[in-house]
């Protein structure tokens, strides 16, 4: 990317100073206590998220004239929240183009920061050719999400950060959606302390990047899906497919399950929100995806939006991942006391029932039924002390 | 309290520089519009509590021999966490008593920071017992959660970073259990800066010390029950009780409901967890407990450590007391279609079932069922849309 340079970085590190946060590194214990892991907390970014340094740096370069008109984005999320404050903080106006499927949430935060909001029929592909027509018809200046030299520099100051907060850092681990938040930290990191790695992380859901980059050429990906919707992109920038191949050391995949667990561990350890997508360097990193064994890594944490829906079904997931909530299927005979017996047991265990439902089935006698109770555990010891006492009281667990 | 004094606390800021995190104030947008809000967030301390701070310091100025027969304490929460980590980086050994029903989540964090346990039959009266019989026969240390002078001054610097960290502060909003924390906090500022406004925050499940207050005279409650289980305290110390009558302007309680919509709103706004106890304060400037329209208020977020099935049980009552889950029970007469025709009309309002039981009960029709629907929803508007559309199509919603 010709125009890209490391003073436009660090010109956009002094530009930013008066509307971003410096996020400070935080040291991560009992996540990855195979490596020194340190956390780039960009969830405590103002906005919620990085995005906020790309769209603030490409819009503070706007000639006069060009902030007169104002800017248009295309986003249902953080870039979206990004362009609107950003916007807002260089006193100019913001429209930003949303699907009128995407959340009222979403809609409502981008309002909130200042933006006006054209909802468009469909979906996001509509949202965006609107999006291009009302740039042509207006004279609006398109604020692209990743794929622009002055978008990259300003995600590039979070490795200036980085590099001027800790030393002898081995590598950086980063999540990658459309390459714009990589391009940047792996093109300052590279020339300011070459001996860096920047190892990428993508879902499987959305191998966007990963696949080109093996390909060598770029894919388009029909459809995605994952948990990390943040990263959800099907396909790359050239000019960020470009840097991340000159740049990066490696990409690997992590699956929903493993960013799940990443999302809880961040909770449990560090009282910390990550979005899905913000969390997937750090399952990388807690799943041994790289080289990072006795290494001082940095993950970068790219941000905290996560619905509190989803997140209820992250945390239940991983309760049930680790044991500590169950579900327990039993048939039972049709006799009498039969509860008062299972609740006993369950007591006498020390599990907290927080469910019971009566469910028909085939069970093997014709009058019987099954109960299915779900509980609070401690752990899987706990689970196996349960349900093995139930059976030897002679309850059959399905 | 003769024996503390502002050097203290200045003393403890000095002692405790190697061993604690000095949390930076964060602006919270968007909490609570009509004030300035910022959080002192000492979840992100260290051990995910402001704790290790007093009792760090209380184990610092032992005595050579003092230290080599090591320190007890009594806790199955913060404190125990605190006084392990303390005593580990001091290099010296520390036992904890706790009641053998604790949760083994707390009991293995408290080994992971390097103390031994001692698991009491009982509750935690019986713990504390033990505690203290074992500090008489093996010459340890006992230290105090709350009711000691070094403990006190430790907790102060928490107010020496916050003055400094900010100018023109109009109030300092401080969570009370035993009153340690609020007692370092009003005792430290009040000197330095006597027009800042300190004020506590109890439960209204325990409000020892606000009672003891109102009454003129140390209360103990029979019993406390709260979410908030790091301030379910039955009596304030004697110091921190003198301490909190001199220096504390006044103490308002909230509610555990008030309690979980602070933890959610700092995970949706601060991306952020706070437990029960830390969220208190924020609760109480959220819902205009005291007079801070207008000014310029900090709220001491004094831990994050909530296990994660009650966070789980908070996000969902949060989830319900804001429209964006719901569970409707409708009657059904005993005819074929009648799940399709709902599901449809709940599809077409944009809702998303997540579970669905059919129940027996007082029907009008002998047979008739009710049909239990969980859903997600938008919010309450969209609640009301998808009842009114099943109303209008005919159904009977309990």
């Amino acid at each position: 990317m010709k125009l890209l340079s490391l003073d436009k970085v660090f010109d956009a590190q002094t530009v930013l100073k008066s509307i971003i946060r410096e996020t400070k590194l935080v040291r991560a214990y009992g996540i990855a206590p195979d490596c020194e892991l340190y956390l780039k907390p960009e969830n405590l970014q103002i906005t919620g998220s990085f995005k906020v340094r790309g769209s603030a740096y490409k819009i503070a370069l706007l000639s006069e004239e060009e902030k007169k008109k104002g800017v248009i984005a295309c986003s249902a999320g953080n870039h979206a929240q990004g362009v609107a404050l950003a916007a807002t903080k260089n006193g100019i106006k913001s429209l930003i183009c949303l699907p009128d499927t995407a959340p009222i949430s979403k809609v409502e935060a981008t309002k909130g920061f200042g933006a006006n909001v054209c909802l468009v029929e469909g979906c996001y592909d509509d949202a965006y050719k609107k999006a291009l027509e009302l740039k042509e018809s207006e004279g609006y200046t398109f604020v692209h999400p990743f794929d622009d030299e002055n978008v990259i520099a300003g995600q590039g100051t979070i490795a200036l950060e980085i590099l001027s907060d800790l030393d002898n850092i081995d590598a950086i681990v980063v999540p990658i959606g459309g390459g714009g938040l990589i391009s940047g930290i792996a093109y300052t990191a590279k020339q300011i302390r070459p001996s860096v790695k920047v190892y990428g992380v993508q879902v499987s859901g959305a191998p966007s990047m990963y696949n080109s980059i093996h390909k060598g050429e770029i894919e388009c990906l029909p459809s995605v899906s994952t948990i990390a919707d943040g990263i959800a992109v099907k396909q790359p920038g050239e000019n960020t497919y470009a840097i991340v191949k000159d740049y990066v050391d490696e990409i690997a995949l992590v699956s929903d399950d493993e960013v799940s667990s990443a999302i809880l561990a961040l909770i449990e350890k560090q009282k910390m929100i990550a979005e899905g997508a913000g969390a997937a360097a750090v399952a990388a990193v807690m799943f041994n995806k790289f080289d990072t064994k006795g290494k001082r890594v940095v993950a970068v944490v790219s941000g905290g939006n996560i619905d509190v829906t989803s997140l209820s079904r992250v945390i239940d997931r991983g309760l049930r991942n680790s044991g500590r909530s169950t579900s327990l299927l039993i048939e039972l005979i049709d006799k009498p006391g039969q509860l008062k017996d299972i609740s006993r047991i369950i007591a006498d265990c020390g599990g907290n029932v927080t469910g019971v439902h009566y469910e028909k089935g085939h069970t093997e006698s014709v009058t019987g039924c099954f109960l299915r109770i779900e509980m609070e555990t401690r752990d899987y010891n706990h689970v196996n002390l349960i349900t093995q006492t139930l059976r030897d009281e002679g309850f059959k667990i399905v």
